[in-house]
């Protein structure tokens, strides 16, 4: 039995007095809107990666065809919108405004660095997948050996294009710092992934799930969102607020996942389905039920849309697509 | 037999008279200076190294120690020195010049990098070695999981320490350009290991084989170079003569290390001899001989030297440290 719908709720507890069509209607208008941004978005994302990564026909072929393979496989680019938007809310003052010339460039290297933890995770000394996004995963097409260095070159192809980009220089060091913490050991994306797997087969607490699930997936959609701030020129108070937002949806996410993991098909997925339960992972669902998780999801969306409210008008794309980010559960 | 002397012969052909005791006490100076050089360095990298690693006690503990284990395995840091000495060489007008401030962070940054290519190289995936620096190799020792993972944060760690840098915000993406892509797909160090992979088992030719040790071990030592004088604010001219040194001791110091291969146990290598020839790989011994291939290395050092005449007395410890690459085969 799917939740009531969060955004209905809220626009009730607004209490402004609106009858029920009024806000079907205008959760028809956000839908289409929300649609726009994320259609867009993931458009401008491939452009620049395409851009950005060596052609397949580049000697040597095999690693750029890799690259390409995992990097071209149906990704819903979730990172760069994060941050494109970031960007966006920051330099405009209303949801209106244009993008930040360049700030795709800033996605495109955290979907370089979201694809080169996926293929290392596929790996088969790791979670050993054989799909990923539907689509056999980098060792399957390529062999491990090209899959392992495919990973690599995605990573550091990803900090040439950060040292590239069209902001001062200063703000690029500033976003490099950031998203290299974020996808580091320490409280960072390389960090979560080794918690996780020295929790499999094991019942870890509380804290260690939230360690793994804040650090393997938050602290990167964190980045993304700080980082497309900081190209926007943003203050260390607006860099706060970000971050704020950020940590709270990439946990909610990650809640998401876990339930998806339980409840959808690897059809829906697009990757092997009930992993976690195959690999006696704890996860949310399996300490708190469905419910209960999805009920956690719900005030952390809640949460990170409060740390947005100074922005007024601006913020609400970012807010839509927190909403968005929990409604996938459906 | 071992060839004669590069520098004894250079100096005589230098043709002024000096007699050969002369030249010999000279020689005894010069190894005593490269010697503290060596040291001096290796020891400030270290020191660098150990600060900016986090501690094997840091939670998740299993990384930081994979990490370190392969870090402190007993390397030479020549490519911290290489972009130390280079760092003081533009700074100063005399080799006695002091060091600039910090520039030991980029020097163990470029020794993080170079440490996360040799855990992933030894992988089985890839050359499936046992053996590093005499020591069981990262998988051997932590998993091959934890060894996928602790080169992963090694590069990460890398970009995380240059975009720190105690110099300006300019020069600091400048240097982690340089580097990134040095360590890349093209031309760089991940383009070379894959060439390499293909051709194992095949009869490459030479522009081939130039092609694997200019991208693999070459690009790497040239950003070393041009990354230290980056640091100490070369100009644009002096970068073009760091990069001349580099790529020529770059490829020097390959050719003798597939000299090395044949001719030194495992003892005496600290990693497995005979690699090359088990693999069936097309080395410069392969297709020219060892003595032909010492001389090819001689004259790359000859070519690596005269690209520095222009900054005098100041390039005197950079030189030495060319002919040291080719001493090694003795």
């Amino acid at each position: 039995m799917p939740p009531p719908d969060s955004r209905i709720r809220k626009h009730e507890e607004d209490a402004r007095g609106r009858p029920f069509h009024f806000l079907e209607a205008r959760l028809l208008y956000c839908d289409a809107m929300l649609k726009q941004v994320l259609e867009q978005g993931r458009a401008s994302a491939d452009i620049a990666l395409e851009r950005l990564l060596p052609p397949g026909t580049q000697h040597p072929e095999s690693i750029h065809r890799a690259m390409r393979h995992s990097v071209f496989a149906g990704g819903k680019r979730l990172r760069p919108i994060l941050c494109m938007e970031a960007g966006r809310m920051i330099s405009g003052t209303s949801s209106a405004g244009t993008l930040p010339a360049g700030i795709e460039d800033v996605g495109a290297a955290l979907e370089m660095l979201h694809t080169y933890s996926l293929i290392h995770d596929d790996l088969p000394a790791l979670d050993n997948d054989d799909l990923r996004r539907g689509r056999p995963t980098c060792h399957k097409a390529f062999g491990e050996a090209i899959a392992i260095l495919a990973g690599d070159a995605l990573q550091t192809q990803a900090y040439e294009v950060l040292a590239q980009l069209r902001c001062p220089a200063e703000a690029r060091v500033d976003i490099i710092r950031e998203i290299a913490h974020a996808t580091g050991t320490i409280d960072g994306m390389i960090g979560g992934q080794v918690v996780d797997l020295e929790a499999e087969h094991k019942k870890p607490d509380l804290a260690t799930l939230e360690y793994i699930h804040r650090s393997k997936t938050a602290a990167l959609i964190t980045a993304s969102v700080v980082g497309g701030g900081m190209y926007a020129g943003a203050t260390v108070e607006q860099i706060a607020r970000l971050r704020g937002y950020g940590q709270s949806i990439g946990l909610a996410f990650q809640i998401v996942d876990d339930v998806l993991d339980l409840t959808q098909t690897s059809e829906q997925l697009g990757k092997t389905a009930g992993k976690d339960t195959a690999a006696e992972k704890t996860t949310y669902p399996s300490l708190f039920g469905i419910d209960e998780s999805l009920r956690k999801a719900d005030a952390l969306v809640a949460q990170a849309c409060a740390e947005l409210n100074e922005f007024g008008s601006a913020a609400s794309t970012l807010k839509d697509l927190a909403h968005f980010l929990v409604e996938r559960k459906k």
